[in-house]
């Protein structure tokens, strides 16, 4: 392979080869290339992009370049979730226990957040107690018995996807739909997924801002899932105001056991049946969207989804009985209520700016090392299309740190528009790809 | 500054400031920005282009990156001329002299040839004693008295440019107009020129192949010099076929010699007449071309211009004798003459692939640190538009390396293309870009 003449090709808009892929990422993990030609092939990549095949080889040199997991020993069709990452976005929290409680198989790595958007491995650190560094034994066992098990993310798995990472963060490479396509699917199929839901969220509080770039990259992702031999289903959900009420890693995790507990937000409830339902659908325990809906219903309302979130949350190491107490996790220090300053109806709630306060609150982080604190957050008490008289309670915020309050209590009333008309309903799920659209 | 946001500018297509240019260019310098930011950077110029400010901000940022020359002390303007590269380009030898003749001052800084181009450092080692590795101090005073001099490239100018070339060269991101011009250009100003005579190559044999990208390149080169102060002109010139009838560095030497003895090929000597009619423009030592002209051939016919050169090269320390008495410069060892194998009209007489032949008799290199056969090449007895009965000399050959004549021998008769019709003649001067015309 002479690395020159494949940055030459890519740089003059022409395709690679999957070998010439597979012979970049193999050199590249070998320390035989050089970062700054690993840096101008990726520039070339971001600017000229990616075809299907392209995607395709480059996903599958990510998955090879390191262990992949493998349950077929259990017996198992191992499911997975992911979400291109949200604010308020707790759905991993209910759809793990729920889906389990029907039978599927699901073996979780999640990731910590970062920005304006929240991570599930923060949000279950709230929880007394619960680890998420298990080791490849405990995952693989508790996958095993339980049938549903969570841990963070290993260098074992897909490290040339961490070390192309790494050098996409440091020379403005990131944004790159084949490139982030490959990086989400080479997790997802290295940690033993076979089949795939994806979340892609679409809006103010999500990567993409738009339905085009939404649907590209759900294409994309469906289309490699597919081809590496993954049944593979994408919805493309709103993200222009938070997902449910709250935003905040303790917050959120009560609201998923509020969830759990049938008393939910509707938004929240929707979107974890849908996927829930698409499991169900993939590992032939439901035959329809219908059968699957009533049959998750059933374990929502019967406590057997409540009884797998306690059994889970034990099997992790944490207190199970935080599902029934919430008040255990603890509570915030400092809060503040934001009222309106208007009448009106709800026509606007900036999720990209409550997911900022929400990190000015100490709730997330800007850099990766940052600490977080886990009883900051924000809860929400009007959405969109919600009609509110001045006054009205809009929100309330907690933290950690006593002088944030004002600053983050102007920045929720600046998320918020008003208007006298009331806004006509927007759908939370937009579209569904899968392998027979493509 | 924020490289990440430079970077994230020229992705997107947009322009960078001059300042950010600066910045990036001396952050570099100082290693506070790591090889692979700017090999990202490179590629998303290469690909996204740069602008006339940009192209003439990066060009500044490069000439104040090291030593600027200065010969306003000596009361003298210098003049300086550059080539983008062709196959027996040997105008500089003949140039040099009959310019300094007439009274231009010329500070030359040269480079050595790589592929099938060659270089004027390498052609002047074969004239024995020839000192190509002057000192600054040596540099200056030699302009100072005699009014011409010529020495290789120093690290002191335009390190900058040394040091992203280096990085250009391993990220496939040499070929770009707008960093090729620059680059020229930073070199060209750092050594003082006050006025600047560009010979931009069109055809088989140059680096531009056709006259869309050569009139891009003199435009820029001309527009960056005129922007920068620099008296600057630009002429197109045709290098479909070799420049006069050697290539080869002991070749071109004698053929040097044999114009200034005014016997040279007529190609050869209206290119060096144009050249340095414009120089002797720039210098107000003519108010017309015409009389820069008459002026020149003047000075070839009196012998004033052939003195300037045995002067010229008793000042870098040669012998001045091989002037009149070529032979002193050695002699190859083994020689084969190429014949034709039909009959006539020459239509084509491939300048790279004459080139690359001159590299396989060890002529010139295709690496770096390769050594070269300085009486190593080929003497052309028949070109474009000349009638060849069969059996007729075409060519011959000479190398050091006995077994490399026969491939050689078949590489030039497959250089040469034949038919019943004469062609057209085509113009050597093909255009003239100048401050004006811009």
């Amino acid at each position: 392979m002479r690395i020159l003449e494949i940055i030459e090709k890519k740089r003059d808009g022409l395709a690679l080869t999957a070998k010439e892929i597979q012979q970049f990422v193999q050199a590249y993990m070998a320390g035989e290339i050089p970062d700054y030609q690993a840096a101008a092939l990726l520039m070339a990549i971001f600017i000229r992009g990616m075809n299907h095949e392209e995607t395709v080889a480059l996903t599958d040199a990510l998955v090879h370049s390191g262990e992949i997991l493998d349950f077929s020993a259990s017996g198992r069709l191992v499911a997975d979730k992911h979400s291109t990452g949200g604010v308020g976005d707790k759905t991993t929290l209910v759809l793990l226990p729920l889906a389990a409680a029907a039978g599927v198989t699901i073996a979780k790595m999640s990731g910590r957040g970062l920005g304006h958007t929240g991570g599930t491995i923060d949000k279950l650190a709230a929880i007394p107690g619960f680890r998420t560094n298990l080791t490849q034994e405990e995952f693989l066992a508790q996958v095993d018995e339980l049938g549903v098990a969570l841990t963070g993310q290993t260098p074992h798995l897909t490290p040339a996807d961490g070390q192309l990472y790494a050098l996409r963060d440091v020379t403005a490479t990131v944004d790159s739909i084949p490139l982030i396509a490959s990086s989400v699917m080479s997790k997802k199929i290295a940690s033993g997924a076979q089949s795939i839901v994806l979340d892609v969220k679409m809006g103010s509080g999500a990567f993409m801002r738009d339905l085009e770039g939404a649907r590209e990259l759900a294409r994309t992702m469906t289309a490699i899932g597919t081809a590496l031999g993954r049944r593979t289903t994408a919805f493309i959900t709103a993200m222009e105001q938070p997902l449910g009420r709250t935003v905040g890693n303790h917050l959120e995790v009560v609201e998923a056991f509020e969830t759990l507990h049938g008393r939910g937000p509707a938004d929240l409830t929707e979107l974890v049946l849908t996927l829930a339902a698409e499991m169900l659908l993939a590992g032939s325990l439901a035959s329809s969207h219908e059968e699957a809906l009533a049959k998750l219903n059933t374990l929502l309302e019967d406590g057997s989804a409540l009884e797998m979130m306690r059994r889970f949350i034990a099997a992790q190491g944490g207190d199970p009985a935080v599902v029934d107490e919430p008040a255990r996790l603890g509570t915030p220090c400092y809060a503040r209520e934001v009222r309106a300053v208007t009448s009106g109806y709800v026509t606007r709630l900036d999720a990209r700016k409550v997911g900022q306060t929400a990190v000015l609150l100490g709730a997330g982080r800007e850099r990766k090392d940052a600490e977080i604190d886990l009883l900051a957050g924000i809860k929400l008490h009007k959405k969109i299309g919600d009609y509110v008289e001045q006054g009205d309670l809009l929100a309330e915020i907690f933290t950690g740190t006593e002088e944030k309050l004002p600053a983050a209590a102007a920045e929720i009333t600046a998320a918020y528009e008003f208007a006298a008309q009331k806004p006509a309903a927007k759908p939370l799920i937009i579209e569904r790809f899968a392998a027979d659209k493509l």
